[in-house]
């Protein structure tokens, strides 16, 4: 890892993610170390969340440690006090910051103005630690990483950013369907490109659903509307419309391919009705898997 | 147990229910088993408690396991995410979830769309966790519940209904004044005086207060105007008035009567200023008691 | 102590403050003492907090105890519930209570109703685990507290009531500077006088900072609006303009003088926007010590 964080996956070098990977299903196969013994997190969530988390403080407290969960009411981030207090405040105080923030310039300062490991559990940029457990998933479905065809439809948002990270480094090939206006950021996407040319995969966007999907081993998708995004909902609404997954999209895909979605789901908007409960359908295996990844990832903070 | 749930007084047999009220008593002389060790609780309220949610954390910690409260702003259940979805969730991340919510409906799909055991910590139907902590309470204070003369005043609520079939299982009579239209629902009336025909026991029915408090072993009383009425509550408050426990009720019960309420207790409505602290209140032993009731309910779902 | 609670300092002789801020070292210095074991404390917040909370439970975790917290919305002090009722059920339920409450009065109420400790986590008149803390971060930088010269800029509020007694106890000295309406209020600082004129100390209310300051060993400053006052917010900002503490008034203090504030700081209000950051700041020093200061405080009450 380059430093004391978990910010975004570009944290980490290509071959530390596929290590993460099988540090998470060592986890997953009981392997827990008690690294959080007599420790404390502060989980400091400007936006509310059911997985991560519990994810996170059940991954915690299965390490040995506590959590201590404050919500922006109870911090008032940048508004009640600005970021870098915050930051050198829980730095005397606890050993880790799992922080989910609206900007993402929030967890970088965090990170500076502390000591301790800040963990990315969210930002507008990334969403690491989802696209740790979300390859955890691809592998123990879909077996070897390398020259796995993976097809995200959808908004270019953190989690599409992060699977093109994190996919690239691990040597599957991406391709992303979206509307021109949506695609991954180009400070994300440049680092995919990056590794995608080390490993030499296949890095790509599609305006076209059908083209992405078109015999892919994985597909996922995530909401069109993200949080923040609520003043264009109706025009995403309209944009996206033909970026649903149905049952029909993903016959295009192979015919072992998982249906993949990190949840919460909107039915009649980015999936049909029937698409969590479709067979093909992992994504509540995905939800488990997000505490085993995270474990894998405080395991190496904090060791 | 039924199942693995205890969504209602129902899904316990009436001879269970006397035993679970021994096992709270077991609890109380200390006999608490660490059946929760390594184990996490999500607790789930649609509703803020204090009771409910300190005595359940302080039950799960006492059994060697880890809470995780989550609000409603936290979850969003059946808005953010509908309630199947969130169930299949926790139920792969924790050991059990203790529900408080506004429709029985709810828990409902929570226990069917999720493995492990869901506990009613309140819902628009049934709040069993109290009545088991009253039976308790009844049983310290008056002895053997079988014979025991209960009188309850006021809306035919969820206390109402889970006290009716408490005491209906295990023997004592049960009589609820209310007025016509606040009766306790059918779903568990019929409940009840199936269970009271086979312990022989009587149950009734009277819009007057003094006919139901007469001789009796035991005076209960609840808030006239339950979180979700608040639309109504000047309605209510004109309709109840007649049905306030005050100090010259009480002494229409038998000498030795105590008397009780779940609490929160709203002076001046449903009981006069000073019946909280009248010599035969229980009320804050009652409200202990739902600490040792929700560990033998634990204990029995976990076992 | 006087009582079994912890609600101002003047609940602790003048030598039991001292005693107090060594046993605040001594936590510090790694004598943790598992009095916490098995225990629970309820953490009963009317006002968001992020220092004293996570001080607090980080400090009940670390003396082997588990901490539940509870806002105002879950509890509904004095409006879902009345204080005394509140304390009479967190009494059957938990070992101490720690508050954080707008009316000092409240705070009196649940120490009246229950016979588990209160401690005072912040109220309008008092905020004695601040002091402690402080108190320590004194005597850590600049030795013995006898003889200290403390001078306290701002607004005559909780911070420097509890600063007036527990200097005047220690033996330090303390001038505040303020406006002339708004001074430390009489009932603490008639105690703070009786102690000083004890242990031959001067305590002084001046109307300008830079009288206060001039020599002084410590210089504090707090918010010019705490919460409650924000309706008096810009009659405040524009009567304290001239108790803003900058480098410029800093230089009049001696050459080796701390910087205190115990944060949230107001940069540009009460103090410049150098001042946290200023060579002699002890601000986030001061921050941890809230951590050593509340163990000693839980140490001495759950002995």
């Amino acid at each position: 890892m380059k430093g004391k964080d978990f910010l975004w996956l570009a944290d980490l070098e290509s071959e530390e993610i596929g290590q993460m990977v099988r540090k998470a299903r060592a986890m997953k196969d009981g392997a827990t170390p008690k690294v959080m013994g007599g420790k404390v997190a502060a989980l400091l969530f400007e936006k509310p969340s059911l997985r991560t988390r519990v994810s996170f403080e059940v991954g915690v407290k299965q390490m040995g440690g506590d959590c201590i969960y404050l919500s922006q009411s109870d911090v008032g981030l940048g508004t009640r006090e600005p970021a870098e207090d915050v930051a050198r405040v829980l730095d005397r105080l606890v050993d880790v910051i799992i922080a989910r923030v609206f900007s993402h310039r929030s967890l970088e300062i965090l990170a500076e103005y502390s000591t301790v490991p800040v963990v990315n559990a969210l930002s507008d940029l990334a969403h690491p630690c989802q696209a740790v457990g979300d390859l955890l998933s691809m592998n123990e479905r879909k077996g070897d990483l390398a020259g796995l065809n993976v097809a995200y439809v959808g908004d270019g948002n953190n989690i599409a950013s992060s699977l093109a990270i994190g996919c690239a480094s691990v040597g599957a090939n991406f391709t992303v369907a979206s509307p021109p206006a949506y695609k991954v950021p180009d400070v994300a996407w440049r680092v995919a490109e990056r590794r995608a040319a080390e490993m030499e995969t296949r890095l790509e966007w599609t305006e076209a659903p059908e083209a992405a999907v078109e015999g892919a081993d994985v597909v996922y998708t995530d909401v069109w509307i993200s949080m923040g995004d609520e003043h264009e909902a109706d025009e995403r609404r309209r944009i996206f419309t033909k970026y649903r997954v149905d049952g029909r999209l993903m016959e295009r895909a192979d015919g072992g391919a998982v249906f993949m979605h990190d949840m919460p789901a909107h039915r009649g908007e980015e999936v049909s009705e029937e698409m969590l409960d479709h067979p093909q359908s992992i994504v509540f295996h995905q939800a488990e898997n997000r505490l085993h990844a995270q474990k894998a990832i405080l395991a190496e903070l904090l060791a």
